[in-house]
């Protein structure tokens, strides 16, 4: 059985679950899960495509999972608490678990980037979100978002481009 | 505190800490740690640089450990009991634990080629070599390699361009 990966054949996950209107700056991310399509399951490797003014994620930090990004093309900002960083093709940057510094990559250029993404994979992972009123609470499965105050957003679902 | 990691600022480890002749293939093997430069614990990220003729590793595989390979640049083939493939920039694959099926990239172009290699950690890990006789042996700190009978290698040290 041949081991490569070829990315072309790998499906493209198109925007998030995110309620609105916090899904509109990510609706048009695309993402293939390579590690996913090798049979991996201790990591997730998903290959990002962000057009101009899309963004990887709202600004978030996981509670159990370090995350691991690289740049392969192109130019994204880099948002955290210590403000922005441009990240350009061969630039990495890391997350610690459970480090109180929500992250997300912004592409404000006027071309594509290419990033490679890779976070571990644990059971009862929570994630948070400094920037709005959003949480992803632990041991939900399927995983859901909330308000801060724990109650759910209903209607979730995969919003893509077509979405308001 | 920035968090971008510049991969040029990175300290370079050439060579392997196989014993002769093992090392003999790997010896111009160029690895910066980027996820270790982040800070990062769950898993490794690797940036690899395999001048012409130059190997990953040993054919080998994990017990324990999840590993990942994305090819950047150049071209390298894959050698596993699949066979040989060829991988080049935008390929990847992935390389289950505890599945017995050795695997390593061989550059046998005339270029450079950069490769990202992701690798889960975690304590006790063991790996096997099925061309040769050396196994790294669970719960060895540090880590150590030995004949398959057990018998330690003795004079184990990081063996680089300069060593025979």
């Amino acid at each position: 059985m041949a081991k490569k990966i070829d990315a072309a054949q790998v499906e493209t996950s198109v925007g998030t679950m995110y309620p609105p209107p916090f899904h509109e700056p990510c609706k048009a991310r695309e993402r293939k899960k390579l590690g996913d399509a090798a049979g991996l399951t201790q990591f997730g490797v998903n290959l990002l495509r962000l057009a101009p003014g899309v963004w990887s994620a709202q600004r978030h930090w996981h509670v159990k999972e370090d995350e691991f990004v690289y740049v392969l093309s192109g130019e994204v900002v880099l948002v955290s608490d210590d403000g922005e960083e441009i990240l350009r093709a061969g630039d990495a940057a890391g997350f610690k678990a459970n480090d109180p510094d929500g992250h997300c990559l912004q592409n404000r250029s006027n071309k594509d980037a290419m990033v490679l993404e890779v976070g571990s994979r644990f059971e009862g992972e929570a994630a948070y979100y400094p920037d709005i009123d959003m949480v992803a609470p632990a041991n939900e499965q399927p995983a859901m978002y909330a308000h801060r105050d724990g109650t759910p957003y209903p209607d979730l679902k995969r919003r893509g481009p077509s979405d308001a």
